[in-house]
C-alpha cells in the first residue's frame, strides 16, 4: 500500500531549495516520499532544472557536477527516467531567467556541456530501470495527519509536521541509512526500525498496527504530540495520548510547549548519554505507567520528569522523544537505539550511498557530496565509467554507480 | 467615579500572555484597572484559565501553584468571585487544546487537584467578599487619550499608551506599591502620589484637577506627550505642552523623538543620581520657565537639556519626565520622589503585598512569586490555614492571607 | 536632452528619511537628480521641511543649522528657489505635527530664528540664480530601465535599481565629485567618466552612444545585470551581455548571485589592490574575451574567475564590475579608475563642495557637515557674509558660498 491512492502516481516535479546549502538532503527526501506514493516501485522525475530557477528570492545557480549528482540522487532512490525543465532558455516572459538545457549562451557553455555528459551517463546505467530501492527503515507519513496538526489552535504553533519528519530524516541521512515513508497502516515487519514523527491524528487501525508491529519484535520511535486524535480530529478519550498510551506505557498530563527560542537540557537516566542532549519547541509532563525512563529534563517546565521513554512491549520495544531533539541529539539517539547500521561502516558523512535491487543484480550509487575522494570496499561493474573494480574511488563531486551480485532481498 | 460609564462594569475575562515570564504583573494591573472601572467596588473575575489557553502562539501551561497565585492575585485586587473557563475539556472543536478544571486526563491530574485546592482556599476567605483594596498611588489612565494618541502621524510610532502606562506600574509593583487607576478629573486628594504616563489628550477640566491636586500639597509625575490636545485632538494653543504649561513650569519648543533602538544618557542636575540613568523612545527640547531641572541630558538630539524638572506650585510640586526611562531608572525616580513607600521594608521584588479593607478587619494578602520562603512582620488570623500568627511565614510559591484589626480607611 | 520629457519638469518637493544618519547624502542624489529631469537647468525647491516630518515612523527633528545646511545643498545643486511646507503650524488635523516655518510655540523659537536667517542668507545669494551646476562624472539613470529590473522573477530580488546607483552616487559624494544623472542616450563627450549602475535594459541606441563616447576615449564604468533585455524585456541574442558584450569584451556565461548576507572577496588580479574587497547580491561566471582581468574573485560561487574587468576600446576603456562592492571598496576603485579629481585636495569627507557657473562669475557652495571647521584656498567674495577673501573659513555645520571669476565652460 502507497501513500497516496492504490498504486500511487508515480511522477512528480522538483526543484531544490537554492539558497539550502544542504539541499541534497530535501532532495533525497522528497525522492524517497515520491517513492513511497509510488508504493515502492520505479518513477519518474517529469522535471528538475540543470541550474537556478528563477521564483525564488535570490536564484542560486548549480556549480559544475551538481546537476549530476541532483539527477543521479533522484535516480539511486527510484527514479527511472530524468527530464528537464527546460529545452532552451526563452528570451521573454517570466521565464526567461530559468535555466534550460541550451542557456541564452548556447551550446558552448558548461550547462549544455554537463546536460550532454549527463545523457551519456545515464545510457550507462539504463539496465538499472525497474529496480527497487532496498531500505534500511520505514518512516511514517501521513496526509490527513499533516492537514490536522496544522490547524489553528493547537499548544504551539512551532510544531510544523515537515519540519518534524525531515527533522528525523535528516539524520538518517547522516547515518547513512535509507528511508521508505510509508503510511501508518502499511506492513512494516520488513524493518528493523519504523520512525513515527509527530502522528497527531492515529486512527484505531494505525495503532493497531504500530502494536502489532512492536510485539512481533519491531522497534518503533514515537515523537512528541502523536496519537491524540481520531480521524475525526477528536481527542481519543481518556488519559493522553489516548490512541498510543498503552503501547508507549506512559500517561501525558499535560502538554508543556516551549517559548520562543527556549531550549531545555534532556540528561542520562539509566544508560549514561555522552553529554547533554538540548530540546526545543515541546516538552510534555509524562507519567510512566510500563515505560521506563531513558532519559530526563534537567531544566525547563517539566524539570526532572522523563524526556525520553522506552517500553518492552511483546518482543519488541517503543520508544517515545518528548522533545525536538536538535540534530547531533537525534543521530546520538538513533545510534543508541541501534538496530540498524549503515552496509558500509566509517562513511565520510557527505557520501550518500543508496542500493537498488534488480532481478538479478544489485546496484550502489555512491554520491561524493564532498570536496575530497573517497576510497569504498564496493568490488563489481562500475557503469559510469564502464570499469570493473575491486575497490571503488569516487573523486570528490561525483558520481559512482556498481553493479554487483544481488545479495538480498528488498 | 470610576473609569467607565457612572458605576463601571464590575467583571473581567482575564488571560495571561503565557510567554510573558512576569505576566504576574499584567495581571496585577489588569485585575487593578477592573477595579478602576468598577469605581473601586469588588468585581467579579468570569473567566480564567486553570493551565495554558489555546489561541496564543505557544501556549506555555501554568506551573504548579501558579493558578492559584493568579487567582488570589485577582482576589487581593478587589475580586470577590473567581470563576474559570472550562469546566471539561472539550474532546473536539477548536477549544479542546485549552485548559479546563477537568483535563482529558480526568480527576487523577495535577489541574484538578490543585482546583479542589482552590476551592477550599476560597471557602476560607469568604469573609473578605465586600472590602476595598487599600492603594498607595494613583495612576492616571484615560480611554479618550488612548485612543487619540495612537491615531496615525504622531511624532514616534514608538509611543503607544499602554506600553507608556506599565512602564510605570510595573515599578511600582517592584517597589511594593498599590496603584489605583483613576480618571484625570477623579477627586486625587486621597493620593500622595499621582502618576500621569503619556495624558496627550487633557481637557481643561482635567487640567484644573491636576493642578488643585498639586496646589493642595500633591505630588503629580507627568511623563511626555501629555497635555497636548483638547478633547477635539485640537492643540492647546501657545506654546507646547499646552494644558500643562503653566502647571509643569516649562515650555517644549520641539518634540526630539529618536531613532529605533536610539538610547540617550540622563544624567544629574542638582541632586546626583546613583549612576546614570537611559532613556528611549523620546526626549523634548524643554525651556525651563518655572520650574528647575532634576536631571538633564548628557547626549542625544537634547544633550545638554533639562530631561526630568520638577515644579513647586502651591503647597505640591508636579514633576515632568520627557523620555522613556528604563525600569531601573524608573524605580529609582520614584524612590528619589519618595512620598510614599511600602508598609512592609525590606521585601524581596517577587513578594507581592496588597491590602484590603472591610467594615471590622482589613486583610493583607501576601503572594510570594519566588523560590525561597520568606517571613513578614504580620501578625493576625492567617486564613488559608486557618491559624493565628505573630508572624507571617510565606513559603515559595504559596499565598497566605492575614486578617487583622483595620489601622485606617481606605 | 534630459531625463524626463523634452525640457523635463523643473520643481520637485524633497523630505529626508528622517533616520537615516547621512540623509544629506540621499538629498544631494535628489537634488542631482531633479537638476537632470531639468535636463541641467535651475529648478524650483517647492516644499521642504523646516524640522520634522510627521507622516514616518519616527519623524526626528531637525538640528540647528540643519535646515539651512539642508536648503543650500538644494540651493548648490541648482535649485534657484526655496521654498517650505508649510507657514504655520496647523493646530487640528493629521499634519498638526509636520513641522513648520511657525512652529506651535511662535516666532519665539529656534525654528523661526532659523528660518528668518535662511531668508536673509537667500536674499545675499540671489546673484546665483540662472547658473549652472558644474559636474565632474556623469551617472547613467533610465526610469525605463528600472522598472523593468525590478519586474518579478529576476535572479536576486535583492537587486533594486535605485539602490545600487545609490551605491555609486554616495562613493561620488564622499570622494567630492558632483554628479550629472543623465540618459543613456545623451551626449556624453564632455564628462571624463561615466558610471552605468545595472542597466538592465539596454536600447540598441543606448549600446551605440556608449560604444561611440568610449572609441572617442572616454572612461566608462559598467555594473552587473546590463545590457541584458532591449526595449521589450527580451532578451538580446547570443551570449550575455548580449547588448554590451562586444563593449565591455566579455561574454557571462550564467549569473551567480548570492545567497542573503553572503559576502565574496575580490583580489588583485594585475594591478595590487590594497586589501581584499568585499562584494555581495551577486557575481557572474565571466569569460574574457577581449578585456582583461583587473581584480579576480577568491572565494564563492564565481571563485578564481573575474570579478573586475577592463577592456580598450578606440580610445577609451569600458570597465565592468560584476558585484556590489561594499563602500569602501567602490571609493577605492573610483580612485584606482583615477580619471577625474576633486578640485580640491584633501577635503575632509563630510565637506561638500559644489560649483555653479554663471555667464559672468562662478559660485562655489562649501557646506561643511562636520562639527569641526575646515579651511579651504578658495579667494573671492564671500556671499553669506558678504566679505573679501584670500582664503576661506567654513565653521562646523555652516556653509559659505564663494564668488570668483569664471574659470572654465561647465
Amino acid at each position: 500500500m502507497g501513500l497516496g491512492r492504490r498504486g500511487g502516481r508515480r511522477r512528480r516535479r522538483h526543484y531544490l531549495v537554492a539558497e539550502d546549502g544542504e539541499n541534497h538532503i530535501g532532495l533525497a527526501m522528497a525522492a524517497d516520499l515520491t517513492r513511497g506514493v509510488a508504493a515502492g516501485r520505479p518513477w519518474l522525475l517529469l522535471e528538475h532544472s540543470t541550474s537556478a530557477v528563477n521564483w525564488q528570492e535570490r536564484n542560486i545557480a548549480k556549480r559544475p557536477g551538481e546537476m549530476a549528482r541532483n539527477s543521479l540522487a533522484h535516480f539511486a532512490r527510484g527514479a527511472d527516467a530524468i527530464m528537464f525543465f527546460q529545452w532552451r532558455a526563452s528570451r521573454f516572459g517570466q521565464e526567461k531567467f530559468h535555466s534550460a538545457m541550451v542557456p541564452h549562451g548556447g551550446t558552448d557553455t558548461r550547462v549544455w556541456r554537463e546536460v550532454v555528459d549527463l545523457g551519456t551517463t545515464l545510457r550507462a546505467l539504463s539496465e538499472v530501470r525497474g529496480s527497487r530501492v532496498a531500505a534500511d527503515v520505514a518512516v511514517v507519513w501521513d496526509w490527513e495527519s499533516w492537514w490536522a496538526l496544522e490547524l489553528d489552535w493547537r499548544p504551539s504553533a512551532d510544531v510544523r509536521y515537515v519540519d518534524q519528519v525531515k527533522r528525523w530524516y535528516e539524520q538518517l541521512w547522516r547515518s547513512h541509512l535509507t528511508a521508505d515513508f510509508v503510511p501508518p497502516e502499511a506492513e512494516l515487519e520488513q524493518y528493523r526500525l519504523v520512525i513515527v514523527p509527530s502522528l497527531y491524528l492515529t486512527t484505531e487501525a494505525a495503532a493497531k498496527n504500530l502494536r502489532g508491529y512492536v510485539e512481533a519484535g519491531g522497534t518503533l520511535v514515537v515523537s512528541f504530540f502523536s496519537g491524540i486524535v481520531d480521524e475525526n480530529d477528536v481527542i481519543v478519550p481518556g488519559a493522553l495520548p489516548g490512541a498510543l498510551r498503552d503501547l508507549l506505557g506512559i500517561t501525558i498530563e499535560e502538554f508543556l510547549p516551549l517559548r520562543a527560542g527556549e531550549q531545555v537540557t534532556v540528561l542520562d537516566t539509566a544508560d549514561g548519554l555522552e553529554a547533554p542532549w538540548a530540546g526545543t519547541i515541546w516538552t510534555d509532563d509524562i507519567r510512566l505507567r510500563d515505560a521506563e525512563a531513558f532519559a530526563s529534563y534537567a531544566d525547563g517546565p517539566a524539570a526532572g520528569k522523563p524526556a525520553i521513554t522506552r517500553n518492552r512491549v511483546g518482543a519488541g520495544t517503543a520508544w517515545y522523544v518528548s522533545t525536538a531533539l536538535d540534530g547531533a541529539a537525534l543521530k546520538a539517539l538513533l545510534a543508541r537505539i541501534g538496530v540498524v547500521q549503515p552496509a558500509i561502516a566509517g562513511l565520510p558523512e557527505k557520501v550518500e550511498v543508496v542500493r537498488r535491487v534488480g532481478t538479478e543484480a544489485e546496484y550502489v550509487t555512491v554520491i561524493n557530496h564532498g570536496d575530497d575522494g573517497v576510497t569504498l570496499p564496493l568490488a563489481g561493474v562500475e557503469l559510469v565509467a564502464g570499469a570493473q573494480v575491486s575497490e571503488l574511488v569516487v573523486p570528490g563531486g561525483q558520481v559512482r554507480v556498481v553493479r554487483r551480485q544481488r545479495r538480498g532481498g528488498r
